[in-house]
C-alpha cells in the first residue's frame, strides 16, 4: 500500500488506488491553474500559488470529495470546483504552518518561507485563500443555489474549526503547556486536522451529489476517526520514516516541540527526572536554518583561542538573551527525546490508538448502506485501509 | 477635520462627521463580537481577533458602505454583516501586512507579532479571513439571495486585487526594483488599497440597497480617487505626523524601504551620486525591535576596548551575514533620505498628486445625482473633504 506515496520507488507497478488518486489529482491541479489563469502575472503570484501543488502531494482531500460525490451518482463537474478549493485550503494552510512551525522541507524542497522569506509566504497563503471563493461562488452555475449554499456554510465552518485547533496547539507552545492528555490531544487534531482534511472533503462530496441532510453525520464520523488515525501515524512516520519517501524532514517534529500523542504520554509516564531534563528540552529553540555551525558555538571557540574576552563574550551572549537568541536544541537531546519515547511505550501506545480510530472508521464504512458498490466506495475503502496499514 | 482621528484632543467638539463614524465603528464592533460569540475560547483567539478592533480605529470601511446604503434607502441590518466583514479582512491584512513589512506599532501599541510572535499573529489573521465568509452567508436571510450572492462576488474579486497589488510590493523589496514611474506606483496602489478600502466598500453599500448593477461604475471610479489620495496622503504623514494622533511609528516606511510616491519620484530625479548612496541605505535592513544598540555596533566596541580581535570580529561578521543579519539602516541614513525628498520637490510632488485625485474623488460624488442629498450623502462629502484636508 505504500506505492501511493509520492515517493514509491518506481518499479513498483501502480494499484487501482494509485490511479484513482493520480487522476484526482491531475483534474484537481487543472481546476486550479484554469481558476487563476494565465493572464496576471501580478509579482510571479501565479507561479508561487502553483509551488506546493506542483510538488506533488497525494491530493487526498479531492480524492475523498470526488469517491463519495461519484460513489452517489453525482457528476465530477459537480463536485470539482470544490475540490479545487479544499486543495486551495490545503496548501495555504501547509505554507502557514510551515512558517508557524518553523519548518524547513515541504515535499522534498526548502518550504516556500525558506526560498522567498517569511513575508513573500504570508502573502501567497492569502492569496490561496481569497482564491478559495470564487470555484464555491462557480457552484451556482454548475449544481444550483441550494447545495452551493450548503457547501458554502460547510467550508465556512470547516475553516473556523481548522484556526480553532491551530490556535489551541499554538496556545500550548507559548505557555510550554506538557500536562495534556489523549483526550486534549484528540480535540487538538478533530478541529486542526480532521475537519478540513476528512470530514469537510467526505461531506461535501455528498452535498455535491444532492444527497440528503442526514447522511453528513456518518461521515462527520468517518472522517473524525479517520483524522485521529492519519495525523498520529503521520507524527510517528515523521520520527523514523525515509525521508524520500515521506518528503518532510525526519524528527523535525521533535525539534519543534510539537504535541504529538506519543510525546505527551511520554512527557505523562516519565520519571520526574527525565520529565524534567525533557522540559528543559523542549524548551530549548530550534536551531536556525542556516547555522550547521552556532553563534554560541563560534563564541566559545574564539574565546577559546584568545580572540574575545570572558566578560566581551557575557556581553555578547546578554545582547543575544534579549533578542530571544537562546541555546538551541542539539543532536543529542532529540536522540534522547526519541529514546525516552521509545523505552517508555510512548510509541507503542500511539500505535495503538492510531489503529483503534482506523479500525472504527472501517466499521463505520462498512455501514454506510447507502453507499452502493462502485469503484468510489473501493478507493473510500483503500484509503481507510492505507491509513490502517500505516499504523501498523 | 483632524478631530476624526482617533488621537484628537478631547477639547475639540465632535463634528457630525465624528459621531456618524463612532456610530458606524460601535455597530460594526458589536457585529463582529456578535459573530464570535462569548462560547468558544480556543486558545484565547477571540480576544486576539478583537485586538486591533478595540485599539480604536475610524472604521472608515463599513462607515463607507453603511453610508451609500443608507443614503440610497437602505437598512443597517442590510449592510452590517458586510460592513464587519470588510472590517475583518481589514484588520486581518494589517496584522500580515505588519508582518510582512516588520512593522513594530499599530494604532499606539506593538503590533501583534511583536506581542504574541510570529505564528499566534498569522493565524490570527487567518482567523480573521476565515471568519468573514459566514457574515455573507447570513447576508442570503436578510436581503436575498441575489443581492447576497453579488456581494461575495465583489469581496471575491477584492480578495484578489488585494493580494495581488501585495504581490507587486514585495516582489519591488524583492528585487530591489526602485526604477518605478507614479503610474506603477498608482497601479499597485489602486490593487493593494483601493479596492479593499474604498470601491468594494463603497459598492456593497449600493448592492446591499438594491441599487442597479450600472450604479457601480461611477462608484469604482470613486473609490479609485479617494484611495490614491489617502494612501499618498497617509504615506505623507508617516514621514512627519504627531505619533498620538497618527498611532503608527513616524518614518517607518522609510526603515522599512516602502515605496512611497515621493521616494520613487527622489530615486528618479536625483543626481546620480545621491541615488546610489538612496539605493545603498534602502539595501540595509532595518535594525531589529529590541535592539537600540545593534550587535554590529556592540562588536566594534568590544574590538576598540581589545576585547575581541579584529580576525574574531570578521568571523562573527561572516557569521551574522550568512544568517542575512546585515548591516542595519541607522537614524543619520533616514535623515539623509528625508532631506533628499524635501530638497528635491518630491514631497511637494506627492502633495500635489494627492490633491489632484481628492478633486477628481469631489467630482465624481457631486455627480451622482441618484444619490439624493441626506446625512448619509453628507458623510461621504465630509469623508472626501477629510482626505482632500490631508493632502493640503
Amino acid at each position: 500500500m505504500t506505492s501511493i506515496l509520492p515517493g514509491s520507488p518506481p518499479d513498483v507497478a501502480p494499484t487501482p488506488l494509485d490511479d484513482y488518486l493520480a487522476l484526482c489529482k491531475e483534474a484537481c491541479d487543472g481546476e486550479i491553474a484554469r481558476l487563476y489563469g494565465d493572464g496576471d502575472q501580478a509579482g510571479g503570484l501565479r507561479d508561487l500559488i502553483l509551488d506546493y501543488p506542483r510538488r506533488g502531494g497525494k491530493a487526498l482531500r479531492p480524492a475523498l470529495g470526488i469517491a463519495v460525490c461519484l460513489g452517489l451518482g453525482g457528476h465530477l463537474d459537480a463536485i470539482l470546483p470544490t475540490a479545487a478549493t479544499l486543495e486551495l485550503y490545503h496548501n495555504a494552510f501547509l505554507i502557514h504552518d510551515d512558517i508557524e512551525d518553523e519548518s524547513w522541507w515541504r515535499r522534498g524542497k526548502p518550504t516556500l518561507h525558506i526560498d522567498h522569506g517569511v513575508p513573500i509566504a504570508v502573502n501567497v497563503g492569502d492569496a490561496m485563500l481569497s482564491l478559495s471563493l470564487q470555484p464555491l461562488l462557480d457552484n451556482v452555475e454548475r449544481i444550483g443555489l441550494g447545495p452551493a449554499l450548503r457547501i458554502l456554510r460547510a467550508v465556512s465552518h470547516m475553516t473556523r474549526r481548522t484556526v480553532e485547533g491551530q490556535a489551541i496547539e499554538l496556545d500550548w507552545v507559548r505557555s510550554n503547556t506538557w500536562t495534556l492528555t489523549d483526550a486534549d490531544y484528540l480535540t487538538m487534531v478533530e478541529l486542526k486536522t480532521s475537519w478540513y482534511s476528512f470530514i469537510t472533503p467526505l461531506q461535501v462530496g455528498a452535498i455535491a451529489a444532492g444527497e440528503d441532510p442526514d447522511r453528513l453525520a456518518p461521515l462527520e464520523a468517518l472522517g473524525r476517526h479517520l483524522g485521529a488515525a492519519f495525523q498520529i501515524t503521520d507524527d510517528l512516520l515523521n520520527l523514523r520514516a525515509d525521508p524520500d519517501e515521506y518528503g518532510k524532514e525526519i524528527g523535525g517534529d521533535l525539534w519543534e516541540g510539537k504535541r504529538t500523542l506519543m510525546l505527551l504520554h511520554a512527557m505523562r509516564c516519565a520519571a520526574p527526572a527525565d520529565r524534567q531534563r525533557a522540559t528543559h528540552i523542549l524548551a530549548k529553540r530550534r536551531p536556525t536554518a542556516d547555522g550547521a555551525i552556532s553563534l554560541v558555538e563560534l563564541l566559545a571557540t574564539l574565546t577559546r583561542r584568545g580572540e574575545l574576552s570572558v566578560s566581551g563574550r557575557a556581553s555578547i551572549h546578554s545582547f543575544l538573551m534579549a533578542q530571544h537568541v537562546s541555546e538551541p536544541k542539539t543532536f543529542d537531546d532529540i536522540r534522547w527525546l526519541y529514546g525516552l519515547m521509545h523505552d517508555i511505550g510512548s510509541l507503542a501506545h500511539a500505535r495503538k490508538v492510531a489503529s483503534r480510530h482506523a479500525r472504527e472508521a472501517a466499521t463505520v464504512l462498512a455501514d454506510l448502506d447507502w453507499l452502493p458498490a462502485s469503484q468510489h466506495r473501493d478507493t473510500l475503502a483503500g484509503l481507510v485501509d492505507y491509513v490502517h496499514g500505516r499504523t501498523r
